[in-house]
């Protein structure tokens, strides 16, 4: 999987992939990572790569020119490249969208800086576009980050045997219960004891009671889903 | 503001800081990041901070005995430090979020590996638990970029002159309009006229019923919010 990552800030992001899991999946040549900066494609003499916007509002936006060239090249290199937009108005990106983002060969992320990226680019070069969350950043960098992580663990060989894609939390609609390590006592506070008895069946049990604690106190929202759908199951 | 990020991966946080609107924020000492690793406090002869989870289940779970040193450390440092977990079991969080810990003096966010943090650590020293959104990642150092990305905005000074604060998707119920700069015609792709014109009562219509559509296809829930809450004010 190769992923290429479209920013005018490419040292903000190239630190995360230096360590851990998705280091070792780039050393041993599972993923792969790009960096193209739509300034090197800017035509202006400064290489200026965003100006105001038209019609009036606060900020800059990031011109058309830059992107147009940037894009177009990397769609003529590889035209199976799948370009995904960061912004904030876009639909929410779930597990779901990383399981099945997993399976292309080629995803480019755009990040927009400012106050955006001219729509006219959107329009002419999105196959997706996705936000991570309710909430505002300063730019595209982290949510394209955020999804070539959630994507990356999808993707065979990444994760080693130390680490699981079982049975975690938004696989099933219902959050997962507490985790506990050694030692069994710590300072007085204590692991269930039933997590200490080794009755699977029993310790099963419990955590699904667990989860359903944790998900009506958090999302209750998820418990719902779950119940309409454990309900339909039946 | 001070952030504290507690994890064991520092070096894949750093490279985020390095530029942009962040970097001279804390050129200007307005944000103040540290790290602290809670492998430094462990007291196992080989450094370990995890072990298998008790009660069976693949993967490994952060012991408590770190952790708690680490944090009990902090705590005794500065009082006032509002410790948030990254946590895919948590509540969501939102711009509200962001602007509410911007008054904040001190956050420290504490990053799960491996298969999660020992629950016995959450519920000793959590402030606040949060997720970022409903997809799974490799840790919780990205979620704690976001977030302190999402919080540094908010504080006073952070942003510059070219930025701003106003009217941005989420901070109303309703997604931005479309953003367009210069040209007017790029490649035949024509800025809506209306933007052009100048009349800006009547660019304030056009975006409004933009930001709508926008809505309506991206974030149907968050649309209905809004019919409810104008019509509430009327």
């Amino acid at each position: 999987m190769k992923f290429t990552f479209v920013t005018l800030f490419q040292n903000i992001i190239e630190g995360y992939f230096s360590d851990s899991i998705l280091k070792r999946a780039i050393d041993s040549n599972i993923i792969n990572i790009n960096y193209l900066n739509p300034r090197d494609y800017s035509t202006n003499k400064h290489n200026k790569v965003d100006d105001t916007a038209v019609g009036g509002g606060a900020g800059m936006v990031m011109n058309p020119q830059p992107l147009y060239d940037c894009l177009e090249d990397l769609k003529n290199k590889d035209k199976n490249v799948h370009i995904v937009f960061l912004t904030p108005v876009a639909k929410q990106f779930k597990q779901n969208d990383a399981k099945r983002l997993s399976k292309k060969s080629h995803i480019a992320f755009v990040s927009g800086r400012y106050e955006g990226i001219d729509e006219r680019v959107i329009e002419s070069y999105a196959d997706e576009v996705y936000s991570i969350g309710d909430y505002i950043l300063t730019g595209g960098e982290l949510p394209s980050m955020v999804m070539s992580d959630a994507i990356a663990r999808n993707i065979d060989g990444v994760l080693g045997n130390s680490e699981s894609l079982d049975i975690e939390s938004f696989e099933t609609s219902l959050l997962e219960a507490p985790s506990f390590s050694k030692p069994a006592n710590f300072k007085n506070n204590y692991v269930p004891k039933e997590y200490l008895k080794g009755n699977h069946s029993k310790i099963r049990s419990l955590k699904i009671a667990l989860s359903e604690c944790k998900s009506k106190f958090f999302r209750p929202e998820q418990l719902k889903k779950h119940i309409i759908r454990t309900s339909y199951e039946k």
